[in-house]
């Protein structure tokens, strides 16, 4: 059975595993939640690159045969690093959140909101118009949306102002279609549909990473490993495993805002 | 010449650093703001004294006379492992401001609010009934004003909405002192005590830590070492050191809305 190794700088990659393990449940997931040294979103591009090969390898460790970057601060600076270094597979939240913001534009004005390291990073302004010649793409960087969502105001007035707020600028500059450059955002996307209107649509990386992945793995015939998926019967027992740099008491709440249902960490120094 | 040694999870200690030189100006500083592993308000007791231990033995190694824990997390869950470890003085925030807090209460009733590490440590409902008999103490965690002070929004609406709503609960409950328990909060002091009302006093552990650290160098007679204060003549040229784990682009904006000026900071990896 496959092992897709995915990590976050915290509990926000959970949203990428719940897509994953929707499309496909046939393959087991190991998770590390970078939850002792979390936020990335505020860190430089070197102490980032430095924790995500750790991160990496920590889950190559436990067997990953593919690597999934969840953390879109990681994704951005450390991509190219990881691929680099590593001999499995890396996929990563941007690339196809880029292919698929081009496929739903029609104006050519695309939005990302994201952390502060996102943003900075530049890499939805460089990658888009490669992928797309004449695209204009506009940033806001969000820094109060991660905590917001952690607190679990997913639908409070503070909450819907605060996106009010972040959206405006963007949609005085017209986009039609609004990349979410951060895990933790999918969270709040019924406030966001809301506060940005119905004529922009929505790109949200964790469903385009697992549409990736799969894509992968059916091309390479790794899914059905001899057996169709017919014959394959009911998945196998469940051997995902969630691991976390730091087990506070609050993490066991948060997790369980992003998976719907309470799942088993464990915790590991690295 | 004293050399104080100041550790924080990330710039809020700075805040102390400005008590401390407003106080003591013949002193000379070495800060240290984990500013990689930032923040430390989430992270477990564990954690938090692994990386306590970690940033005053940095401090020791640059020289400091005496470590004072700035950061109100590590000082309610580590400040006894590193008084027990180390062979200096160390201050800490909260032991003054329980002094303070019931020195000022009339009715006996204190609120605090801090990080929910500081909040879920009980240390102020714990030492505060020791201090002052029958004193109640309530607390309220506020997880959102760490991120709204850093994103620089002291003032705006939604910061104002957001402290009302946190301190609602301790005004039901008819607190007559309030104690800012997180280095950041005093940047908030304006909104705070607005919301708060007038019969609410205020205790600022960064006023309260840099007291208790004059009343010592004083008593220990360490501050004028031979010469007296008339004779001292002007300060010495500024040997302060500001070290940081993390230089973010954005860590030098953060530190000058602290310091009220721009100050040099030196990277070093932990």
């Amino acid at each position: 059975m496959v092992k897709i190794g995915i990590f976050d700088s915290g509990v926000g990659g959970l949203t990428v595993v719940r897509e994953v393990k929707r499309l496909l449940p046939q393959v087991s997931v190991i998770y590390f939640g970078d939850t002792a040294r979390t936020p990335y979103g505020i860190k430089s591009r070197k102490t980032l690159i430095r924790y995500a090969v750790e991160d990496a390898r920590f889950l190559l460790s436990k067997g990953a045969d593919i690597i999934i970057i969840a953390c879109h601060s990681a994704a951005s600076t450390a991509s190219w690093e990881l691929k680099a270094r590593l001999d499995v597979p890396v996929f990563e939240v941007v690339s196809p959140s880029v292919v698929q913001a081009c496929r739903l534009t029609r104006k050519g004005r695309i939005g990302v909101i994201g952390t502060r390291a996102t943003v900075s990073s530049g890499v939805y302004p460089r990658l888009i118009p490669e992928e797309r010649m004449g695209t204009e793409v506009f940033q806001q960087a969000c820094p109060l949306l991660v905590p917001l969502v952690e607190e679990g105001w997913l639908d409070r007035r503070e909450t819907r102002m605060i996106v009010k707020r972040y959206l405006r600028p963007l949609k005085l500059r017209q986009i039609d279609t609004l990349v979410l450059g951060c895990t933790h955002y999918p969270l709040l996307r019924r406030v966001i549909e809301e506060k940005a209107g119905r004529r922009i649509k929505i790109v949200d990386p964790s469903e385009e990473v697992a549409k990736s992945v799969k894509a992968y793995l059916e091309q390479e015939r790794l899914l059905d490993e001899g057996r169709s998926a017919q014959e394959a019967g009911p998945p196998p027992v469940d051997m995902d495993r969630y691991f976390v740099s730091d087990l506070a008491p609050h993490t066991s709440q948060i997790v369980r805002n992003f998976m719907g249902r309470p799942v088993r960490l464990e915790e590991v120094l690295l």
